[in-house]
């Protein structure tokens, strides 16, 4: 590893970012992962982009199904988040409570926002692929702030003040 | 605009997101822009990823630009921000304390890390382009805590507690 790959790494770990879970269903088995690069890309049509960092297991379920769920989650899903994002966690249980949507895709309902979407195209960079996604349905779940991931953590937004008012 | 492309656009809102402030240097003249689409992309390559929205003005430059700086701003630089997001807005003035590097792209000193990087590879769809910028050296200024951006503002993310322990 470069030095240059090392000091990526320790700059990007302080930049913050929002939470998704993404999940799909190939060969009637869910998948699902947990990512903290999801962008929204385009109001025309609608899409958002994200990363994947391996194309097996569930980022391969991910890229071969014909469409995946994009949970935004919210602050009270960060055990949620870490079971995702850790090899060998709990993954779909009964407590986590998903259900399956008619059209095939494993759907977590707590979750403030999730888009229905597809892949639309991606860009592939060492061993990571760059996806841009087609959104072609919005679900509605419980409204709360969403969460925040810095350094490692995930962390909770409430009561945080405004650095600027509204511009 | 659809039912579809507003739910979006609210839903969007409210995910958390770092800021970055990207310039780059055409025919002699400094141009730049704020997004909020920064996500780290690849470590082997380094890479980073993010997406544009207008491929004229300072996205059309930082597309032709053999070479552009993308810097994480910090808690501080919510006005430069404010800025470089605001058509019309005063850009690149003395006390905004901007240098050109001997490589020719304009470069702010005091934000916490940035990155010379060039474009890999794009993607568009609808008028957006989604980019896969490969890193090529990263400059440190000074340390603070990066902004966070949500739901229209700039936000501190000084004094936040951790949802959950480092897992």
């Amino acid at each position: 590893m470069s030095t240059l790959s090392d000091d990526f790494r320790t700059a990007f770990r302080h930049h913050p970012a929002g939470v998704a879970l993404i999940t799909a269903t190939v060969d009637g088995i869910p998948y699902g992962l947990t990512v903290s690069s999801l962008a929204s890309l385009s109001i025309e049509p609608v899409a958002v982009s994200f990363s994947l960092t391996k194309e097996s297991g569930a980022a391969g379920a991910v890229l071969s199904a014909s469409s995946f769920m994009i949970h935004l989650l919210g602050e009270d899903h960060h055990e949620l988040a870490t079971n995702f994002a850790k090899p060998g966690a709990p993954r779909f249980t009964e407590e986590q409570g998903f259900q399956f949507l008619p059209t095939g895709e494993p759907y977590f309902p707590h979750a403030p926002v999730a888009l229905r979407a597809s892949l639309h195209s991606s860009i592939s960079i060492g061993g990571s692929r760059l996806i841009a996604a087609e959104v072609h349905e919005i679900l509605h779940g419980t409204h709360q702030q969403h969460l925040l991931h810095q350094d490692r953590q995930y962390l909770r937004l409430s009561g945080l003040m405004a650095a600027s008012p509204n511009t």
